[in-house]
C-alpha cells in the first residue's frame, strides 16, 4: 500500500482535476494511516523581494500546474518516491504582499506550525526571501523535536548569486539578501554553507567579500565544466563528507540554470548549469540528513513554452527523492 | 452568512493557492449548512471530439486558473452571486481520452448521480461534445426530482456553428453533431432551441437543413448588429417569451465571441459576436427557468495573453448569475 | 459538379497535406474541364519596401497555412464559391529581395503572362508595393482580352494610410507610394478611387494633400462610425454607383483593421475598423466588376494567437465571393 | 519652426536610436527657445502598489519602445502637436519600490520640482497609485503658478474599476486606493470628478460608497452602449460644462479598455470600452483646461503582440493633442 | 545533374513558394529519370494517440515550413544529399482521427502501396504511434521486394520514453505502446532493437520490464554523459557491430532530446540529450542497412521560437543523409 | 573615481530610465574627464541584407532593454569593467534601408568620423553586413592615429557561416558575403583570419572553397567537442600565438551559438556552441590587441523569453571586458 495516494490515473488523467503538487493529496485529505506526512509541499506566492523583475508570485500556481507530468519511480536512485514517503500539498502559505519583513514572520510562523513537527516542509517560491522563512521554520521544527540547534543549519545553495547582499534601496530583506540575514541570526552555520553556480558579472567585486570572509565554500558554475574531478567535484565532496549527519536544508534558485533551460527567472544569468548538471549535482547530496528544501524565483510569465515551472516541479522531486533513497536504504 | 464561503482575501490574495473555479468551495468541503449546494460546477478535460485544433483537454484547467480574478457582485443585476447561491467546485469528471462515445456515457452517469438532485450542474468543457452528457445528466437529475421531461430541455445555444453535422470521418459523436444527436435522443426540443451566433463560411449550404426542418431559432451574427430593435432582439424575444417556466438549459461554445475577444478556440470564425454584445444577450435571459449549463471549446495554447479563459470565467459568472438574479427576485 | 476540386476531407482533414490557398489545386493540377481558371491566387513574398517591422514575407506561407480552415459556401450572399468559381493556387511571383523597382518589374511580368488572359489574378502579399505590380498586371490582361484601359482602373482601397507619400529615404518605390507612383502612371484612376479606413495621427498634414488634389474619395475609420447612413455610407454608396461596370480592383491592407482584430502587422493604427465593419464593407461591394485584388501587410511574426492570417484568409474569401455571388446573380 | 524637434527621419528611421516618448527630445536637450516645455512626460517604474500581477514598473520601457511609431498630425483635431507644443522626456522619476507611501513622497516631490512650474507633466505608470504622486505634483505646481487650489483640482478618470477602496492588506495606499486618498486629502474634488469605464464583477456592492456618498459622477462601460444620445453622453456633456476653466487632470487607466484590445493590464475585466469609444471619448474632452494627466496600469508581459503598449503610447498622444487643439483654437 | 531538382533559389527564396519537406519535389512531379525515388517522405497528422498534449496533428505542417531552410551538403559526412538521392514529398497519409486502431491499418496500407517498393518511406508524425505503420510498411515493402523478414526489423529507437506499456485507459494502441504491440505482432525484432535516451521519473519501476524481458537494448539518458568512451559508447559500438547488413529502422522521439533544445512536444522530460549529442549519436549509425525512419511527437503549439520544428527537419536531414553518406561510398 | 559613470541604482533601479547600452551614459553626456572614451557602442538598426527573415533592425533597440541587467565586474577576469575603462552609447548610425551599398557608406563614413580616433568601436548589429562598415571604420581610425594596415586586420569570427558567398540574387553586398567583401578589398587579412562555429548543412560543398584557397583558419563546432585539448583548441592556441600585438577584430554573429542558447536569429543553425563555450572561447582571447567587436543578426520577434537579446547584451560585456583585462593588466 503506497504511502501517497495519487488519483487513479485510469479515470483521472494527468491533464485532469484540481491541481496540487505532483498530484499529491492535499494535507487535510491525506488519511490516517498515512499521518503524519514526511513532506508538506505549500506554496509562497510572494515575490515583492524582487529587484528586477517581479512575478514569482505566481510560480506556485504554474508549477501545481506543471507538475502533473511529474511521475512516481525514480529511475538513477531505483526508488518510487510515492511507495516510500507519505506527502501531501499543505496549500499555499499566508503572505503580506506590501510588507517584506512582516511576510517573511508570517509565513515563518505559520509553517512552524504546519501539521506535525516531524513532518519536512518543501516551500515553493517566490522569491528567495521566502527561503529565510523555511529554513527559520525548519530549524524550529527541529527544535521542537528535541534536535538541538546551535550552529544554525547546513546549508547546500545553488543559485546563480549569492544574496548576501547588505541592503538594497534601504530594504534589508530583499531577495538580494536572505542569507546575509539568515547568517547574521545564526539560523544557517556559513562554516556549513555551500553555494553553486555563482557566475558573473557582478555589481561589484565586493559583493563576495560577506560569504568568503564568513566560510562560505563556493563553487562556480565555470568550476563545474569539464569532466570530473574538476574543481566543483573537488570543492563538494569533502564538504558533503564533513557534513556527517547534521541536518542540511536544500535551498535551489532556478536561476542556478542556465537560461535555455530555465528562461522563466527574474534575473536570469547566462553561461549557467544545464539541467544534466543540476540533476547530476542534487544526485550526489544522496545521503545527507535533508531536513527541508525549497524551489524559488520561477517567473512564469518568462516563459512561453513552460519548461522553467515543468523543470522546477521535477527539482521538487529530485529533492526530494533524496530523502526517499536515504530512507529505502535504511 | 454567505452561502458560499471564500478564501480570506486578507489572507489568501487572488494569486494564492490550490485553484478552484472562482475560488468556491470543493464539493467535499462545503459546510452541512451549505448543503446541498446550488450549482455544482464541474470540468471534463475532454477533447477527442474536435475536428481540428485539438488541446482543450486543458481548459478545465486555464478556466480555474483564470477564475481566480472572478469577484462576486454582479453589477449589471445587483446581486451578489455567492450570497444568494451556494456553489462548489466537484472537480473534474472522469473521461475516456480514447473513445467518443463511452466517454459521453461514463461523463454523463458520474453527473447524473453527482451530489443532490437538486443541484444544478455547469460543466466546463473540453469540446461541444461534453455538452451532450451534461444536459442529459441535468434532464435524469430533474426526472429524479420529479420533474416531467417528455419533450426534451429546452436549450439556449451560443456558437458560431450549428453543430448539427451528422457525422465526420464515419463518426456520430465529434463535436460537430452533439445538438443531432441531443434532438435525435430527444433529450433537447427543437421547437425550444435557440441558436445564437452562426455565422459563415460553411462546408455547405445543406449544414442548415437539418436545424431549419426541426424548427430550431437561428440568429446569425449579422443579426446582431446596429441598434435593437434589430434582427436579433425580433427573434429573441419572443423566443424567450414562449418558454414560460419550462426547464432552460444554456450551452456556450466561446467560439460564438469575434477571435479579438477569444483567440483561444479550435475552431474559431471572424466577425463574431463581441464580449458586450455576449454579456447583453446572456443578461436579457434573466427571468428564464436555468436547470444547467456550460461553457465549452476553449483551447489554452491558442491564448497567449489568456484573455480567453479569462472571459470563459466570466461567462461562468454570467450564466450563474441568472440563477442568483432569479432567486434574488423572488 | 464542382468547379473547384478540393481535397476530400473525409481522407485528408483539414489539419492535412501541402498547403495551398484555401485548399485549392495547385494551378498545374487543374483538370482540363475547369480551365482556364477564373481567379488564380498567388503569393508575393516580399517585403522591402516597409517603413517600420519587416516580415510580411512569410505571410503568404502563414496565410495558405490559416487558410486551410476556410469553408466554400459564403452564408450571407447565399453562394458556394467552390461550385460557382474555378480557383487556384499559382505559387509565389519570383522576387528581387534587394531591389525594389526590380522587383515590381519581376512580379508585374510574371503575374502579366500568368495562365489565361481571363484568369483573375488575386496577390497575397507582401507589403503594399506589391498591389502596384498586380494592378498593373490586371490592366496588361485586360488589355489583352480586348478591354482598352485610357484612364486606368478603378480603385477601391482598405487601408489605415493613404499609401501616397511622394517618397521616404530618397526611394519612390516604397510600401508608402504605391498608389502615388499608380496614379502618376495612369494604371489607376484617381477619380474612381476609394479609400476606406485613414486615420491619424499622421506625419504631416499635407499627406493628404496628393489625394485630395487628385479627387480620391476618402472615407475615415471615423467616418464608419455609428448605424447607418452615417458618414461612410454617404460617401461610398453614390462612388459605387458611379463606378457602373467598370473594371475594379479591390486592395485590402489588414492595417485598415483594428489591432485587436489583426495586431499582425507591420505599421498598426488604434481605432480601427472591426471585422463586422470590413465584412459589412465588402459585402457592400457585391455588383462591382472585379478584375483583380491583393490581401497586404499581414505579418506573422506579431500574431502570436494565428488571427491575423486567419482574418486574412477569410478576407480573401470575402472578396472572391464578391465575382462567386455576381456569376450566380447571371 | 516647430515647437519640439524630432529625429530626422531620413537619417534616423523610427526603429532606430535610443527611445524616448514619442521621439521626444530629452528634457535636458530641448533649445532654449523652446523651453520652458509645455509637457514634461516622465516615466514612473512602480508596480508595488498592484493587487495581482506585477510588472508595469517595465511599462514605462515598453511605451517608450512603442511610441516611436506615434506621428505628430492629430487627423481629429487639425492640428500638429509638434509645432503647437514644446514636449520632452524627463526620465523616470527615482522610485522605492519596497515602500508604498515613501514611493509616492518621492516621486511627488521629484515631479513637484520638475522644470519650470508652468510645464505640465505627464506621468506614464506604473501602477495607478502613482497618479496620486502626479496629481499632488501638479497641484502644487499650479499653486506655485499662483492659480488657487482650495477645492482640489477636478478629475476625470477613465477606469474599470473606482479605485475607491479604503485598503487592502492592511495597507491603505494600494491600487485600489488612490482616489480615496485624493479625496481623503482634498487634493482631488469628488464634486469635479468623474469617473468613465466601470464595470462588474466588484467583489461587494458597497465597493461603490464612497465614490456615491462623495458624489463621484460614475458612467459605466454598459452605459457607453448605443448610439448617442445614451447614458454615458447624457452624463457627461453636463458634467463638462459644469467645469468651466477649472484646472482638469486626466488619469487614464488602460483596463479602462476591453482586454481584447488591451490584454496588457494587470487587473483586466472583460466587456469593456473599445479603441474607438476611448478616443471619442478623449476627443469630446476638447476644451477643458487640462493641467496634468497620466497613463497607467500597462503590464508588457500580457502584451504578446504588443498592442497595448502601442495604444498606450497613442492615449497620450490624444491625452496631449487636447491641450494642442486648445492652444491652436486660441 | 542532381537526382533531387529543388527550386532555384535565384527566383524563389526559401521563405517563398508552397512548402514541401526541405524544397524536394512532390511525388508526382518527379521526372521519370529520377524515379523510382530512393526515398518518399510523408506526413501523418494523427495525434489521437496522445496521453498528455495533443497537436502534434500539426507537426507536418509545421515541420513542411521549417524545413525550406533545409540545406543539401552534409558536411560531416561530406556529402551532398540532392545530388546523391532522389527524394520527394509524397504529402500526408490519410488520416482517421476518431480511431486509432483503424488509422493504424489505413496509413499502413496507404504507406504499403506508395510509389515503387524500392523507395523508402520517411514518416513525419504524429503521435509516436504512428511509427507502427511505418514499419509495417516499410517490412511490407521489403517482402515485396524480395527480401525475407522472418524476425522483424531491427529497430534504432531514439526516445525519452520506451513506449512498451501495455495499455493505458483501457486502449492497447496509444503512443505508449507501439513497440510493445510491434514485438508482439513480430514486426520489430527486440533482440535488435536499441533504445537510446530514456530517462526517469516513470510511472512504475515495472515500465521497464518487458523490454528487459525481451531484450531490448537500453542506453539512458545518463549514458550519455561525458567523454567517450562512456556507457552509452560501450553498449551502442557492439550494438551497431552485431546488426551486420540486416535492414534497420530508425525511430526518432523528438523528445530525446532536451525540451532546452526542443521544447515543443508533448510528454517532455528535463534532463534530455543535447542536439549535438543527437547528431554525434546519429552520424555514428553510418553504415546501417536504412530501410525505413520517422521522426515523431513534436506539437508546434509548444514551440513558440519554432526551434523544436527545425530541430526536426534537421533530424530528418541526418537520417536521410546516413543513406547518401552510404550509397556515396559505394 | 569610476571611468564609466552609471545611473545611482538606490535612485533609478536597473528597470528604470530611458535605456542606453549597459546604462552607460550617451557620448554627448559623458564628462570631460572622462573623454576621450575607451569604446563608443552604436547601434546600426539595419537588416535589408538578410536572406531568410529579417527583423534584426530591432536589434539595437531590444539588446539596449536587455542590456539594463549587465552589471560591471566580470568575475573570471577579475576586472571592473566601469572602472577600468570610459565606455559611452554613441546612439544608431544613420542608415538607408532601401539601399545596401550606400547603407555600408553611411554607416562607414558615420563611424569613421565618430568621437576621438582612439576611441573604439563596438556596432551592435543589424545584419552581418554591418560588420563590413564598423571594419572599415575601425581600419580608417587606425591609419588616423598612425598605425599603418597594409594587410588589413585580423579577424576572429564567430558564425554558423562563413559568410564569403559571392553573391545571393544578383546583389554582392548582402549578409552571405560580408567577409567576401572585406577580404577582396583588402581590410581583412584572411591568413589572420580565424572562423569559429561553422556547421552544416551548406547549401553546397564549395562554398568552403573560396575561404579555404584564400587561408582562413576554420574551427567547426564540432571541433568544440570534448575536453581539451581538442581540434578547437589545437586550432586556436597557435593562431593566437601568431597574431602577437597585430591589430584584432572580433566579430559575433549570434547564430554560432544553438539555438536552445539564441533562438532569435534569422538563419539558426542546430548543433551549434553553447554559451558557456562561447564565454570560454571568448575569454581565451584575452590578450589579443583588441581594436574593434561587433554583436550581430539577433532578431527579437523570434526571441520570446528574451534570451537572445539578454545574451547578447552580455557577449558585448565578455568582448569590452578582454580590452579591460589587457587594461588592467597593464
Amino acid at each position: 500500500m503506497p504511502r501517497t495516494i495519487l488519483p487513479n490515473s485510469r479515470v483521472s488523467p494527468r491533464f485532469s482535476g484540481i491541481c496540487t503538487f505532483c498530484r499529491y493529496p492535499r494535507l487535510e485529505d491525506v488519511s490516517s494511516e498515512n499521518r503524519p506526512v514526511d513532506w508538506a509541499i505549500y506554496g509562497v506566492p510572494f515575490d515583492s523581494g524582487v529587484t528586477y523583475r517581479p512575478g514569482a508570485r505566481f510560480a506556485p500556481r504554474a508549477i501545481r500546474d506543471a507538475s502533473q507530468y511529474v511521475k512516481a519511480y525514480h529511475l538513477a536512485h531505483g526508488v518510487n518516491v510515492c511507495e516510500t514517503l507519505s506527502l501531501a500539498d499543505a496549500g499555499d502559505a499566508p503572505v503580506k504582499p506590501y510588507h517584506l519583513e512582516e511576510n517573511l514572520k508570517v509565513v515563518a510562523q505559520w509553517a512552524t506550525d504546519l501539521a506535525d513537527p516531524f513532518t519536512r516542509l518543501f516551500a515553493v517560491g517566490g522569491d528567495h526571501t521566502i527561503a529565510y522563512a523555511n529554513i527559520l521554520a525548519a530549524r524550529n521544527r527541529l527544535r521542537a523535536t528535541g534536535v538541538k540547534q546551535d550552529k544554525g543549519v547546513a546549508l547546500i545553495h545553488f543559485d546563480a548569486h549569492l544574496d548576501t547582499v547588505d541592503e538594497v534601496w534601504g530594504e534589508k530583506w530583499g531577495h538580494a539578501s536572505p542569507f546575509r540575514r539568515a547568517i547574521e541570526d545564526g539560523i544557517v552555520d556559513p562554516n556549513a554553507m555551500l553555494s553553486i553556480g555563482l557566475r558573473g558579472p557582478l555589481n561589484r567585486e565586493d559583493d563576495l567579500e560577506f560569504a568568503r570572509a564568513e566560510g562560505v565554500t563556493i563553487v562556480t558554475a565555470d568550476d563545474c565544466d569539464g569532466p570530473e574531478p574538476n574543481a566543483a567535484s573537488r570543492a563538494i565532496d569533502p564538504f558533503l563528507d564533513s557534513l556527517g549527519t547534521r541536518p542540511v536544508y536544500v535551498t535551489f534558485d532556478i536561476d542556478c540554470i542556465d537560461p535555455a533551460f530555465a528562461p522563466g527567472t527574474g534575473t536570469p544569468c547566462p553561461g549557467g548549469l544545464t539541467t544534466r548538471d543540476a540533476f547530476s549535482l542534487l544526485r550526489r547530496l544522496r545521503g545527507i540528513n535533508l531536513i527541508g528544501a525549497d524551489v524559488v524565483e520561477v517567473l512564469p510569465e518568462r516563459d512561453p513554452a513552460g519548461v522553467t515551472s515543468f523543470l522546477a516541479a521535477h527539482i521538487l522531486f529530485e529533492i526530494i527523492a533524496l530523502d526517499a533513497a536515504a530512507r529505502a536504504a535504511r
